[in-house]
């Protein structure tokens, strides 16, 4: 089996080497080129993005390399020996911008930037797309139900159905966006996250009766319970057996931590087991619930069906960030030769901001988020910002309180912003969180957040797109 | 960074490693269980699924142990010495039975059962259904496209789009179900996949001029180029250039490739640019399209719109399962102890089968695949078959033509199958795929399949049900 750490630098779509060959062949090695990662739609219907995924992808850009492996598989693939002779010293050697891991973030703005030679600016973008367009899907999903369940625990159970390793860094990203918790060990090592489990099924079944079963995985774990009651009635048998073992646990000075329901009426079997629980004196023990749960079940069960749950274990829709499955982010060229460059394409929305650029924040009075701007790299942040497309709509801006969002992440090829934990990254954002007005948080119909760009952009691009059209 | 496959044990649900250490405690060690791993439901609302992940999973069975890191971490979460101690010298030592990597499968079949001491059986969980489920997942979505696309190419794309790593597995995967290469370049020195591209909009626009970057490609990839013609405009732009240089290949003796499509009305498009083409007598060149592509809009684009395409770069779509995005499969405990275990539940239709089965498939005169039974280990496969529930739908199939599909593929812990070039595993599912008669090919209502089942299983699990009801 190969590890993907030793060939790094085959994580790539082949067209990247491809192009890198015949930027080669051209003498084009020493060209810079600007390349902006950006999105152009909200998932899930949704109003922002909990941007993620920064902090290994800078690592592994640093670690980006050719082995004499890689290059033999290059030669049989048909590469040429004076480009895979470049190869084998390859390092990126670039400079990234990037905003920060945690940020709220909206469609179209430069989130992270790479300037470096064609080459290099070419090779690590696949790396780029696959990092943050899947994190930033998943943080963004574990921010929508956070939102929802507000103060009650949610830990990420999906290892079983993520895209098989994916899972690894769906458990991070969940973490960033608001989970307490994961279920993948692996994850919990490599990341520091609080792992949780209890029990399954075949705990249960494993037994001749369900109560043995209880009774068992009490008295070996009494600080850390969370019995499963749906293996053969939820209400006949599973929650009165749990009450019987919380009892005999009460007597030896233990607590039941919790019950956990994995089918049914939710909102049902919860009003009722919490009557059971409360009629026995048992008021401490919590109700969890897993089965097919999104935000949206969640805001139904909690706001609507007054569902008695305490916490969540989410799977499926949380790793495989469901309805959407994918970000779709991009990274397009937006400077090279010292030139600005543009993209057209049969869909206007979709031309690109040309030239090199940062992102600036401006706030309101109370200190939330009020416009995002996308400036010109060396500009005054105190301006007017305009509406991409119809000029008409812009806003002085001048005199606001701003943060410049995009900060230098690599200089020369070397990470220069200092680690941070997890933790770390995940109180930013809670903290980003707060300052994002409500209306853009809602499910339905989100308030669309502002984001305007400077005049001198839109007119470079403006120019462009005639100069173009006149060419045909 | 950790490397996972020096970590493998931890590659678990930590519910695995609580049970497991419950077992421990309750001098479980040595008691042998019995789990089935199937699912209930065919992904895209499809008829069928394409069992895929078996290979690398049993390898990574086989590796699956804790290291002095993973057990000290273990320790950190709470884990108790003795525990420990006896996860230092642990190795899978059990038996695996399977279908084929490739088979055609369906839902409630038992496709892979695992017979080990609790513990082992239960730490290796979370692996199988991570495995298994998303290959066969991506398995099934290629399939669901090679049949529309027919003898056309088609690629995977998706690494842009992939849950970080997993775009490995899913490359490897929608070859079982019958892509013909992969843009990703690891997965292509990992498991042998041709690597396919040629260049992206960056490439267009680094040069001043479209026909110079067309040229200057051509010039260096004589043999192997495919222009992206949309840089600008389509029809205006990028097909007169690509036709001036495919012109200019000819006067060399070369000849281009294609040309690729990513946006605008490809059927539109698509029939415009072979019109154009052919005009100049360029009918040999290909047209290939990409651009959020899956099997309903090929079909359409194929069948209903005329489109003149002869092949597919596919990404997001197909990477990402949509629009499903998880295999809903399952890994259930069905005997321990010497005894049938069940898990009853509150809907009807997630009663588990109980006991030690096999998988067995019954051929009508054709050669067709005709029915599927599931029968007890030791059965003769010459008896009736009957609906899990209505007992009145049943089948003789005494008289037919069966092959046995769970074969033995693990002994004590050792592989006892032989490695598979994944060019044999995809054939074998291509030949497989042409047993399957058409209406369960459908991707609208298709025809269900019948799996019926030995009538002796279903009398243990009705009896079982009649026992755990009792006792409430």
């Amino acid at each position: 089996m190969y590890t993907l750490t030793n060939h790094i630098g085959l994580y790539t779509d082949f067209y990247e080497l491809t192009m890198a060959q015949s930027y080669f062949f051209t003498q084009r090695v020493d060209d810079c080129a600007t390349f902006d990662y950006f999105y152009r739609k909200n998932p899930f219907k949704g109003g922002y993005v909990v941007f993620a995924g920064l902090e290994e992808l800078l690592h592994l850009i640093s670690e980006f390399r050719y082995s004499e492996e890689d290059i033999a598989y290059l030669r049989k693939q048909g590469m040429k020996a004076e480009f895979l002779e470049y190869l084998k010293n390859f390092r990126f050697s670039g400079n990234i911008y990037s905003v920060k891991e945690g940020e709220i973030v909206f469609p179209n703005e430069p989130l992270l930037t790479v300037e470096a030679n064609l080459i290099e600016a070419q090779l690590i973008e696949t790396l780029i797309l696959n990092y943050l367009n899947f994190q930033s899907l998943i943080a963004t999903k574990a921010r929508r139900i956070r939102d929802v369940v507000g103060e009650r625990s949610f830990a990420d159970f999906g290892l079983r159905r993520a895209q098989t390793l994916g899972g690894i860094h769906a458990a991070r990203a969940a973490v960033i966006g608001g989970a307490d918790a994961t279920s993948n060990t692996y994850a919990g090592l490599a990341y520091d996250i609080p792992v949780t489990g209890t029990i399954a099924h075949s705990w249960v079944q494993s037994f001749d009766k369900e109560i043995a079963a209880f009774r068992k995985y009490a008295e070996i774990n009494p600080k850390n319970t969370v019995l499963l009651v749906d293996t053969y009635d939820t209400l006949k048998s599973g929650v009165p057996n749990a009450i019987i073992v919380a009892k005999e646990m009460e007597a030896k000075g233990q607590k039941l931590q919790g019950i956990r329901l994995d089918s049914g009426d939710l909102a049902y079997l919860s009003q009722e087991v919490r009557k059971m629980l409360d009629d026995t004196g048992l008021e401490y023990v919590k109700i969890i619930a897993s089965n097919q749960l999104n935000e949206r079940i969640l805001k139904s069960l909690l706001y609507e069906q007054n569902a008695q749950l305490d916490g969540f274990g989410i799977g499926t829709e949380l790793i495989t960030g469901q309805e959407d499955g994918a970000l779709g982010g991009v990274y397009k060229l937006v400077e090279s030769d010292g030139k600005p460059r543009l993209k057209i394409s049969e869909n206007v929305a979709k031309i690109s901001l040309p030239c090199r650029k940062k992102l600036v924040r401006y706030f309101d009075a109370d200190g939330k988020f009020y416009r995002d701007g996308i400036l010109l790299r060396d500009q005054d942040p105190q301006l007017t910002i305009y509406h991409p497309f119809h000029y008409y709509k812009h806003t002085d801006v001048s005199n606001l309180e701003y943060e410049v969002l995009t900060e230098q992440v690599m200089r020369n090829g070397k990470t220069c912003i200092k680690p941070k934990s997890l933790k770390e990254i995940k109180e930013y954002s809670m903290q980003r969180f707060e300052q994002l007005p409500e209306g853009h948080k809602r499910f339905i119909s989100p308030h669309i957040y502002k984001v305007g760009v400077a005049k001198d952009i839109l007119d470079i691009r403006d120019k462009m797109i005639t100069e173009v059209q006149e060419r045909f």
